[in-house]
């Protein structure tokens, strides 16, 4: 069987995860994609760091270098958070011809038309499932599935942290502190959770689910947005007495071809499917004009420090 | 761009909207597909049978050998309902060297081993996209986005008579009987509903997907069913006030190794994404080890007289 060699490139929460993959499950993945991936090599910032895997003699470096002028490598996970050095890393990779996999959904949202035309002027590719919405494979059904469809819009509860407050709030009767505190405890919010809360975390999803589904690059920071950091359990009280639920909803929706994009706490009437979406779940509405409306919902991604 | 001259055998409800699809939205698709997909012929059993559409001069042919005799014909849409004079049909043209896409999971449920080994052993495809869950591309989901996963259980809403159906039942109090006049006026049953609710439909459709999930081919006549034939609204009362909904459900799943599968009207609780989906929907819950349970919930085909 044909064997491509890959290498992973940042190993925090996600990276590990990959490698354990690889590692453990290398026949089901080989029997799956019909090649076997080996794992070449795995580029950390620091050696001395103590890991929660055991990588066979000869994978680990600190030297990115290794990975860049080794031309048997032909595949990166690009796992690397933030902005900068990921994106020069990702570039020079691109030029040493490889292709990229990345879950950095900031590095796409901001950079994304750099990047992506780099990659095409070079025959290259970027592979981005795991970096909009968590286990949901919304990347593959939007820019597969659907194309026979022009999708008519887009509708999603894109973050996790914020959809796991807003159900402790709803259910619980839980003011914001103590359910972003409990978020907090149970992992699924940073010690800084202002990009999740703000909605900021979302529009960088929004935009790229935009990108794909219209065609168009957007701005995040563009995006019309309303946290749910302002948000009262009073105003959920209320909704609630109404036969709603309190969503934090990114849409994205063609009015007279012109796209209107907005994320923002949203009245979503009990018993459809968004309303149903409880916890660290994300989920995502498409509709296009062939099959209406296709709805997904699905768990963050275990193996990601990601909401 | 490149031209794919492509057949329908079969004019029924889904081929007229293929034809609709191509004639109409060519370019579209074009640009989607990357090629011109250009509609060669058109077979029907009686020319002389009003249509609903109107298709440029020499399309239109009783003779299905003007499809299998003409090596431009790449792809076929093989749009006859039922067995018999479809596989026959099938099988000449895979022999002829043609691609086959289809919509018929009766066909598929009863003679895939058959037909796919013929494709295979030809360097064929079936493609079967809408065979199985209407709007939800589940066939694509689960043969390419899941292929990092192991599928350990598959849970299904799949027949849209049937839940239009219960819907009714629960949200009116109608019994069974009012509630399937209902649905054949409004033509989400056929005269004869028998396959949709006695549970024939959905176990052809959970057999095709527990292939797919699985690997091994199931009969599906040997998986236990129960419809909803039998079902008093009674029943449904209960279930209401100790806070469940009544599902027609098709399950798959892995348990010790061993696969069980079963069709079978199902307590789901309220709030769950399966109790939730109502009137003529499918829906489909793909557990995989990696990442977790995904939901997928659409309507059935616009175009096509499918459940």
């Amino acid at each position: 069987m044909e064997k491509t060699r890959v290498a992973i490139v940042g190993m925090g929460t996600v990276g590990t995860g990959v490698a354990k993959l690889l590692l453990d499950h290398g026949d089901r993945t080989a029997r799956h994609a019909g090649r076997v991936l080996w794992l070449e090599k795995a580029v950390v910032a620091d050696l001395s760091k103590p890991r929660t895997i055991d990588l066979p003699e000869g994978i680990l470096t600190d030297r990115v270098e290794d990975v860049i002028e080794n031309p048997e490598i032909r595949v990166v996970a690009q796992l690397i958070g933030g902005l900068e050095p990921a994106r020069t890393i990702t570039l020079k990779l691109l030029e040493a011809g490889k292709d990229i996999v990345t879950a950095n959904k900031a590095l796409l949202a901001e950079h994304g038309p750099e990047l992506f035309d780099k990659a095409r002027s070079l025959g290259r590719s970027i592979a981005f499932e795991a970096a909009v919405a968590g286990g949901i494979p919304i990347i593959a059904n939007i820019s597969q599935c659907f194309s026979a469809n022009q999708v008519q819009s887009l509708l999603g509860i894109l973050n996790g942290t914020s959809n796991f407050i807003l159900s402790q709030m709803d259910e619980s009767g839980a003011d914001y502190e103590t359910a972003l505190q409990k978020a907090q405890q149970l992992g699924y919010a940073e010690a800084d959770p202002t990009m999740d809360v703000d909605g900021s975390d979302a529009a960088q999803k929004l935009a790229i689910l935009a990108h794909l589904s219209f065609g168009s690059w957007i701005n995040w920071r563009e995006i019309p947005k309303v946290g749910i950091n302002t948000f009262h359990s009073t105003d959920m009280h209320y909704a609630k007495q109404l036969g709603y639920r309190i969503k934090l909803v990114a849409s994205a929706t063609l009015i007279n071809d012109q796209l209107e994009l907005v994320v923002a706490p949203t009245l979503v009437k009990k018993g459809r499917p968004l309303a149903e979406v409880r916890g660290a779940y994300n989920a995502i509405t498409v509709v296009g004009d062939a099959v209406g409306d296709i709805f997904f919902h699905g768990q963050r991604l275990q193996l990601s420090s990601q909401t």
